[in-house]
């Protein structure tokens, strides 16, 4: 149920978008973290890969949120030559 | 329905971990992003927070892969002074 302040309020989103490195392209952070876990003692750990994780809140209809995340990582926060992005609403 | 093969393979088991600046850590990249938005034509974006993101392949049981994984983010991933962690079963 909404309260009426929430009725008046503009719509906020909170919107999560993830980064990686596709899938064919080296990714020398995760291989460093690869090989660093044997010796911490973690065996049977491998294809470690590293992105970003981003979190934000946006004043915008759901929709309109994501649409906008998504521009914001084409032009922003992925390099789409060497990433994949990935936009979804937190929770 | 699994397979012969699958039942004899060790079980293999696809992790994320996601590590985020604690709430009360200042976060000079996600503000430098915020600082960034409204000259690229994005407005009513707030909060920006930047974290990393981890994809992993564990070769154990579910419980295990998720217990290894949380003592990697402690040791390795994750600095438990400044950021907070979760860790879950990818997909």
């Amino acid at each position: 149920m909404r309260s009426r302040v929430d009725r008046y309020s503009p719509p906020v989103v909170r919107v999560v978008v993830e980064v990686m490195p596709k899938p064919e392209i080296l990714d020398p952070q995760g291989q460093a973290i690869a090989r660093a876990l044997p010796g911490l003692g973690f065996t049977g750990v491998g294809a470690v890969r590293q992105g970003k994780r981003f979190e934000m809140v946006i004043e915008a209809t759901e929709d309109e949120a994501l649409r906008q995340a998504a521009a914001m990582a084409e032009t922003l926060l992925a390099n789409p030559v060497i990433e994949d992005f990935r936009v979804h609403r937190q929770g």
